[in-house]
């Protein structure tokens, strides 16, 4: 992040902005007995409410339930629960999503309509609504303003770390702060949702600028990042303002609107960063920026097509200089460029100029494929735009963890 | 194959069609010493030609000579060489690439432009001419009416075996044959052409008809297979008609027209199978069925993106029966159907109905699961249009093979 008017809140999540308070259960939806598994997020004053969702055209009931309420611009409760998605289970399934809502909405003392649900997990399998009943009430009861870090947890599935950040800056005499949970580290790739994000805010914002910064955000970072090409059934990323610091509504076009984009943008960058990070099995964050693209279209689309190459994650396992795959990949991600004039850098060592092989080091470029995060930069020469993309390497680990997950 | 006047040759490749002769040699383009790398294939009478190449935007220095040579619809022979795939090499792999047709056009004694060439291996290293220029003579020297195995084996590179098939059929008095080798393991996708495979037939047919048959049995073999995502820089199918068997020339709308693109499918499907089967470190051949599509479009989209899922094939190694995989990967592959209505198959096992998941024998679909091929049926009730895609699944040693490839 550049803008030295936005502050990072060490250790900050989703109840750093005022009014906002997490609580979380282990309702039994996961195998180990200590791990959390249902979390509610809560705020005292009703918010605007933004989402972005998976383009699958298989849609998990919870994402059926949710949708609409989103699109209605305005909730105050979300319930998650890890361990089962709630996907292909039918009229029965939107029954139980709908049904976890009204729960959480009477424990809560709200309308029913005010309450977003999502789910992660295994595909087609009921979600078990004894354990949703039974779990319910302790997670509202827990609900507290310290709430954060445990919901990041509950949120988990094969995650290996919880995924957090907030961050604040000051419109006038009103300081404003962003804060965001995620998961997710197999089954995600660019188009939007693939993962599950939830951030909540204290600014003041219409739901439809609310949204309108959120396609910004979600364009320059959950859309960037790819673990392995899959987008699922049940992906979202919502955002919460429920206006608590008290600002005018910032309307865009004016410099608070753009402070604030830019302060999500920086949100949502690093929750995706932490998922490409965690990449089920990744061993280093691999991080592709291409530059002097002839569109933002074309530079996204290479940028993503190098970070989800299966030959290049492996090649960067392997901490191999094979930068033949790299501009492979470019050259078939559908990006327009003229193949006879590209440069290829591992970190900052040039391993292909004007389209062609370069004598390099290549025990240096191995020490720099050691580095965390390696950062291979594409120069097309064929423009001026630009884009970023986020990913990780493929190992022996990926395969161990995807193999057997159901058993 | 179900045409009963169609007849496989036990055994045959390249050179059971008439009049076609092989040579291989080591030249030491491969590291292993005993590994024949260059390969020349060559008829005593000009043949017609047609081809199929990547739709990567960087193409090989062996394409694009050979791309314009297959335009003009006539050859004579074609040398291939494995371990350097001159691609990325600039004007001077160009002139390595004119350089080589023209050796073998002095060694033959025919004119440069009726010489293809054709390159698989690293990228952006270039092609050492001192091995090509002192090992073409033997290649030479060796062509055989019996070379067609050496020449199979001389193009593979990570290939655990060499891919060969011949097909025959009568067209009145006249025998038709039909031989084709190819290589290719990893870098597999659909959208030509995905590898190398070379195809003869002692047929007699106009080149423009010979193309519009290759592409009808291109996009219904190599087009359908799937083993990492990546399109390389170098792939290409050309088919190679002598007219030997001396029959009238067969035209479009004919029944021998469709005999032979039948037979030809017959055999690019055979090769396709035979590549995905030894996909780098498969364990098992993956046949994913797509039917009732609202179109052939649709059909093929699910079932190449149900094959190209790392999610999928992760769970084919582990014989897991996560069938919410499956359709998720047909949900996001861009197919139009019915999210309420779809059926899944495991062999003839359903696992799904209606869009909701059944309940199975977990042990029988793991039974199923380690058989090979492994079949998954796809039913999505939204059409009636459907296709059939082939893969593999995904292991430690795809990892393994591919971490450290280069070195």
């Amino acid at each position: 992040m550049n803008n030295s008017a936005i502050t990072y809140i060490p250790g900050g999540g989703v109840t750093a902005p005022k009014g906002f308070k997490a609580g979380s259960v282990h309702a039994g939806l996961r195998k180990k007995a200590a791990e959390k598994d249902l979390a509610v997020l809560f705020s005292e004053v009703c918010f605007a409410v933004a989402g972005v969702f998976t383009t699958n055209r298989v849609k998990a009931a919870p994402l059926l339930v949710t949708m609409p309420r989103v699109a209605g611009g305005c909730a105050q409760a979300l319930v998650v629960n890890s361990g089962n998605a709630n996907a292909c289970t039918g009229e029965e399934g939107l029954e139980d999503a709908r049904e976890t809502a009204r729960l959480a909405a009477d424990l809560l003392d709200i309308t029913e309509g005010r309450v977003l649900v999502a789910s992660t997990g295994v595909i087609g399998v009921r979600l078990p609504m004894d354990k949703i009943r039974a779990g319910l009430p302790g997670a509202v009861a827990a609900l507290s303003r310290d709430g954060g870090r445990d919901a990041a947890r509950a949120i988990m599935t094969t995650d290996t770390v919880p995924k957090e950040t907030a961050v604040s800056f000051d419109l006038g005499a009103h300081r404003i702060t962003i804060g965001g949970m995620a998961k997710g580290s197999g089954m995600i790739h660019p188009n939007m949702a693939t993962m599950l994000a939830f951030i909540t805010s204290d600014i003041t914002i219409r739901p439809q600028h609310l949204q309108e910064a959120l396609r910004y955000a979600a364009e320059r970072s959950f859309n960037m990042i790819s673990v392995d090409g899959d987008t699922s059934t049940n992906d979202m990323c919502l955002v919460l303002a429920n206006g608590l610091a008290a600002n005018e509504p910032v309307e865009p076009g004016t410099a608070g609107f753009n402070l604030f984009r830019e302060a999500l943008t920086a949100v949502c960058i690093d929750l995706a960063k932490a998922i490409a990070r965690d990449g089920e099995g990744a061993t280093c964050l691999l991080e592709v920026r291409v530059r002097n693209a002839p569109s933002e279209s074309d530079a996204r689309k290479a940028a993503r097509a190098i970070c989800s190459s299966n030959l290049v994650k492996t090649a960067v396992f392997g901490r191999d200089a094979n930068w033949g795959r790299i501009i492979c990949a470019a050259g078939y991600s559908g990006a327009e460029f003229d193949p006879g004039a590209f440069d290829v850098y591992l970190g900052d060592l040039p391993v292909a100029l004007g389209g062609r092989a370069l004598e390099f080091d290549e025990q240096r470029a191995t020490a720099i494929l050691k580095e965390d995060p390696v950062v291979v930069t594409v120069d097309l020469h064929s423009g001026t735009a630009s884009a970023v993309a986020w990913g990780c390497d493929l190992s022996y680990d990926y395969v161990k963890i995807n193999a057997d997950y159901r058993t």
